[in-house]
């Protein structure tokens, strides 16, 4: 007999991952390396020490390690919002009439809003453990930020956040969640860097950039004694830790002989479905189990199916290495929509390997369905998503759909990133019947793909 | 030895209560009975269901039933977001260096951002076991309305919500989130009643009041077929309830072996403190244990503190009966603060009765003091709280620091009701050290306590 399943799974306290996963361990082609950008030489441990912490490079460049201890200090502080809850979607089971089931792993019950928190912990942790100041990041919607605040304030680092202008201006309550964990933000392009004088000089009134904010944390970071720079997704170390999502996971599902079929997550720079995928993938890589995996973008940013698997930079200011990754070209500008945290050119390089050797597949929505099926999704099961996360709800619908169609029990495992409280702007929009979609056409993709720096 | 505490209790979905605890039926001294306005009579069954749902009508007049039990659709639905989590303030502790043990019921984990789902959904329930077509309310700072909203929602029910014409302009992300879920949103005073028409003719550009609000809600629950009106506070039935906090709380605490010295909680209407001091105060009054009990309300409306132990009416357009509490008078208008869910002139009539018999203790605290134990709450605990619940954390932090002057190892419980992601215009004007307190007079307060109705 099958065991009962209650509505939410908590696991206990100590089953919390004692370990990171590492997918790149139990990858046959791994993801290629960074380049130094000058030299178009794979970056060195040297390279990149001035500008993050040493512990996290080294992270960074381990393709081998396939678990790292996670620090006593770090599962202390997961402790006070981990383990997150394993849902069993009943309510949408009911509504769609389907004989799937549905499962999410929901990471938006902690002040952060989603699942970033795990791996702003970390990398404040050690920043702190090697005796440093502060650390400096940039922001645009501002959940990286409010995470990154939240963990410097818990171990007493200073943090400087560089937050878009216009997301400063017209999302002033996240900058204020940020200010009251004590960080220091400042709307870029700021005259308290080089480049952000440059730029204000340059392009007077400008409401700046995600490419620039990343600028002006580095310069900060290298110019300020005792100061690195963090960053919140697409990075090797950030799937590492972001593998806390996919552990807890699986650890629910052992328990509860629960076995899906396919997991599902959105994805921008790819943190949260790297880390939710990883440890399944790991199964899949070493032949024990089969999974279909499914990244869903938005329409408007469509990096995986309408991008080229090339060497380019992470930043619209071109002063990052370069990565190989699914890319839409880093002068690439998506149309407004309002999943901030999906509009990046790029893909994490884990996750474009994964893609590229057919491991994974990828599905591009547009966003008044997206917002459609978080209205559905929120009226039965109570949770109001965050716009990235209904991607992943839009796409998990579609396959209790379809399973309905076919008349198959399939299971469905999908990652709720994050909550939508600061995202009501956008909800309004849905609500008023005046949110649009605008998919970008060839020639604009063929134009910003032009553009990719040579390498060889 | 005693057991180890996590950071977090959760109970398992079976031990959510299948019983709510009247707390009534363990008083010697039971509340008064609400009044008629025009008899000056207890008011009956067949005086309350024109404007109440009828099973309700009977929780709201039973002073003897000891337990009620939760039907099982309403279970079903707490299973969604229930049961919260026990929390150990490890964190908390280690900062005020105190030797206190700090617990926290924390019912912020919902789209509601609060404890109020708890009473919403239960008379969502009883309004379509009865048949109806739909419920009306009122709501002022939003948290009420969200949680009616997402309760009909689930359960197919229509929802008329009238907002003060203030918040709905002020919070319209609050708006937007109650649209989400269905309800019907309309700005009081509106011109969709006779009430509201009159108003609007009388005070051209009026703001609105939640005395108004009211006013149109129950005017639109008795003029359209197949609609009640609801309440999120004051009543009996509410802190019924709510009494799912405190059993739980009882619960995780006997399975931890955690003995609370004291126990705490914010005090608007009282739903809240209520529901969590329900089942330890039966306890107390079947002389089985001791507890101290403290209610928590703002210097700039201080019910218990400086109000008056009389009848008078529940909302400020005095159409509501007569209800014996703890009053600063209906016609009292509490200065601007920020915790609209503590802005009321009056208080639970259950409260009351257990004030004025000496079984609870009462604190006033300036909403400066509120802000500062917030933010210290948030960089250590994570959680961002709401500014009602941050009166209970003052006072939880005030008694902490008593215990390290004495030494004394005293444990404390309290309330931790919702968080604070609508309330960041309050958290800007904090981080601006733009806040201010303020006390009423002693003849502002002498002046609207004179107006209270006359009975016998």
């Amino acid at each position: 007999m099958s065991k009962h399943i209650p509505y939410k799974i908590y696991l206990e306290e100590s089953e919390i991952p004692k370990q990171w996963y590492n997918v790149r361990a139990d990858m046959q082609n791994k993801p290629a390396p960074l380049l130094n950008p000058a030299t178009k030489q794979p970056v060195t441990f040297d390279d990149l020490t001035p500008v993050f912490c040493d512990d996290l490079v080294a992270q960074e460049l381990d393709d081998d390690t396939a678990y790292f201890d996670i620090p006593d200090a770090i599962r202390e502080y997961y402790k006070t919002y981990r383990p997150s809850p394993l849902v069993r979607a009943y309510n949408l089971e009911r509504a769609l009439n389907t004989p799937a089931k549905i499962y999410y792993k929901f990471e938006g019950n902690n002040t952060s809003g989603s699942h970033k928190l795990n791996s702003a912990i970390a990398q404040a942790y050690y920043a702190k453990k090697q005796g440093l100041k502060g650390v400096t990041t940039e922001t645009g919607a501002g959940q990286w930020g409010t995470a990154l605040s939240m963990s410097c304030a818990y171990l007493g680092l200073d943090c400087k956040v560089y937050m878009v202008k216009v997301s400063y201006e017209q999302k002033p309550f996240r900058r204020e969640v940020m200010r009251i964990y004590g960080a220091d933000v400042t709307p870029s392009p700021s005259m308290t860097t080089e480049i952000g004088r440059r730029i204000n000089a340059a392009h007077p009134g400008t409401t700046g950039s995600l490419g620039c904010a990343i600028s002006e944390a580095v310069e900060t970071a290298t110019t300020y004694e005792g100061y690195r720079y963090v960053l919140g997704s697409v990075l090797n170390q950030v799937v590492l830790h972001q593998s806390v999502i996919g552990l807890e996971a699986q650890t629910a599902c052992r328990k509860y002989d629960i076995e899906p079929d396919v997991i599902i997550g959105c994805a921008g720079g790819g943190s949260n479905l790297g880390g939710l995928i990883s440890p399944f993938m790991g199964e899949k890589l070493r032949g024990e189990k089969d999974y279909r995996f499914v990244a869903v973008e938005p329409a408007s940013c469509p990096s995986f199916t309408r991008g080229k698997f090339a060497y380019d930079f992470c930043d619209t200011g071109k002063v990052t290495p370069l990565a190989k990754m699914y890319t839409l070209g880093c002068d690439f500008i998506p149309s407004a929509n309002h999943a901030g945290g999906l509009r990046f050119h790029g893909m994490s390089p884990i996750l474009s390997q994964l893609y590229h050797d057919g491991l994974m597949e990828a599905v591009a929505v547009e966003q008044t369905s997206v917002f459609a099926a978080a209205e559905q999704f929120a009226r039965v099961e109570g949770i109001l998503p965050a716009p990235e996360s209904a991607h992943a709800i839009r796409v998990a619908i579609d396959e209790a759909l379809r399973s309905k169609e076919t008349g198959e029990t399939k299971t469905i495992l999908f990652g709720l990133t994050g909550t939508g409280f600061f995202d009501m702007t956008a909800y309004e929009q849905f609500n008023d019947h005046a949110m649009g979609d605008t998919i970008p056409g060839d020639d604009e993709l063929s134009g910003s793909l032009s553009e990719l720096p040579k390498v060889d």
